[in-house]
């Protein structure tokens, strides 16, 4: 299918007309705008804009999501903060609540905050990275609808509860984790369904609890299997993380956990998801110089290792999004053209026109 | 091969005794063999008494183990703790960062500690189990030699890194993960090979970076694959984790890092080891009740949870290990007969009696 590229300031201001429109105050839409088009910059499309009806724009509209709410601090002292999201967009709820954390870091060297009743926040590494430019290392998780089976089990029982860690370098990349604690999200498997092809044997197991290639069947009563798989891979381990998100994103936030959050689809309900966040200073533990230092020199150890037969080059966490962040920020997003379709109908919905051109087009 | 069980206590006087004899103080040599004898009494074998000799003994006779060097503190503010192991026993050292980091929780929230200059420090979990008692999450991470590839390289790189995280709950075990970030420990391959069996695939990799079934291959050679183990697995998530484990532990704390660490089994040289530990008071976030209330509820809903075909048991992280400590606090812990031979040969090489009498003998 042929592809529409759109300059990124152009998608991000149609992003923030849209959450404008459906009544999310001018600062908070700019700041969601910017965390959803960030994820079609780094490649994670099934976190971009192609969601933006979908996870914020109907539930907006049913009143799922509480356009205008502002967070409440439940608890609060110089190193630690318990939030509570009042149902609000995650990105702002997010995004206002890691600010606040790097300040408590950037006075007490560490600081921890939770964030419950709030919604689907977007990519997990969005927050992290934030920490960056303060040179401190940012971490965030987040809770999400049940879609990944503990070891042992046969139904959804945890979300798909990413990791994501950004510690800042010298010369090289920052190191930048953002990861499913699955081993693939949801997306694609729908995405085999859809071409009628079978998934790796691992990737997902029927309502048998049983490891299928069959797309279907994950889909219809299956279940994600978490990163590792099966046991002889010791997915366990992958639980034990998936859990561990669980724990600090649910219980310890005192947001819904396990199969009670909400899916970010449905628009009945609210989602009640829980965030976690922290910010750490570097140079509370040595010299920032020394320390970025050594980060290049563990950086290139890794890159310039020998190679495995047939491979040419070795990446780090993140390396991949940040080539493809500056390839789209100057040559434009690529979208396929159902996806714009898509946009100018849910923006002719709510009595917006899709009024953007593209800068090209890209033909298969 | 037949087994001869011991009681816990007498096991922890003889490895006691065995320190204190190369010139570890009795105090610290009371720590480090609480540590050791916990690791049998968890099953971890391969972290155990086994190691007494290899690991610390040896290191200890040639110097290249300081038995009474004291930790000093290199950095330090209310909630940050920067130390320096100058090359003592590594469960000396990461006992008593890990006391003044809960410590500093306790007044501050939430507390981070690094060490550098360290050793081998027996298993994560012991360190991240100290905070449950005071109502603390508990984390602790170390890296080690190297013995795993980066996704995409051919040699090893990495140490196994474990990740171990302990959660207070309330009448349900705790949670307590404790894994390494390969899918399998190096100890493992090494056990297929003595039996001439085939690995699965996927755990290792040959000296071209393939894939390989022949534990050999991967022992000459060859690495371990991170937790996910081939790219289509995802395996570069648990190069991520492996990667997150050594900023943390070599970066952030200015220990050795990659390539440099030192192997435990090597006692020509310093290892260098690093070690980073976190504590964080769970009531700075929500009432502790409730949280220990919601843990409960968490675990429970799991091990409810419907079983796959076959299975008729889901486990939390940590359960299998607290049965099998109950177990042998209660009827003793079984030990290989020519493991107690080496401890016996090993004890008399430095003038001990081995004077333990096996409180039962258990034949194959």
């Amino acid at each position: 299918m042929k592809k529409l590229v759109f300059k990124v300031e152009d998608l991000k201001i149609f992003v923030e007309g849209f959450l404008r429109k459906l009544g999310v105050p001018a600062e908070d839409a700019r700041i969601a705008a910017d965390v959803i088009v960030s994820a079609d910059l780094r490649g994670v499309d099934s976190h971009g804009i192609i969601r933006l009806n979908t996870y914020y724009g109907s539930r907006l509209r049913k009143g799922s999501i509480d356009p205008t709410s502002k967070l409440k601090v439940i608890q609060e002292t110089a190193t630690t903060l318990a939030i509570d999201g009042m149902n609000g967009l995650g990105q702002v709820t997010a995004f206002n609540t890691m600010q606040k954390c790097i300040e408590k870091a950037r006075s007490a060297g560490v600081a921890f905050a939770t964030v419950r009743n709030s919604n689907h926040y977007g990519i997990a590494g969005y927050y992290a990275m934030m920490a960056l430019q303060h040179d401190m290392i940012g971490i965030s998780f987040t809770n999400s609808q049940p879609l990944v089976a503990p070891t042992y089990g046969r139904t959804a029982m945890l979300g798909t509860n990413p990791i994501a860690v950004a510690v800042p370098s010298g010369k090289e990349l920052p190191y930048v984790l953002d990861m499913a604690t699955s081993i693939v999200p949801i997306g694609r498997i729908t995405v085999y369904e859809k071409s009628k092809q079978k998934i790796p044997e691992g990737w997902g197991i029927n309502s048998d609890g049983c490891v299928t290639s069959d797309p279907a069947a994950v889909l219809l009563g299956g279940a994600l299997m978490p990163l590792g798989g099966t046991d002889i891979m010791r997915g366990y381990k992958g639980y034990g993380l998936a859990l561990l998100v669980e724990i600090f994103c649910g219980v310890l936030a005192g947001a819904s956990f396990g199969p009670g959050v909400g899916n970010p689809g449905d628009t009945h309900r609210t989602a009640d998801v829980g965030h976690f966040f922290a910010a750490v200073r570097v140079d509370a533990f040595r010299a920032l110089d020394d320390f970025k230092e050594d980060m290049d020199r563990l950086i290139s150890q890794l890159k310039d290792a020998p190679k495995a037969l047939g491979q040419d080059r070795i990446f780090i966490h993140g390396e991949k999004e940040f080539e493809l962040t500056k390839k789209y920020s100057e040559s434009g997003i690529p979208l396929l053209e159902n996806v714009v379709e898509d946009l100018r109908r849910d923006a002719s919905e709510i009595g917006l026109d899709f009024d953007l051109t593209p800068i090209n087009e890209i033909t298969p």
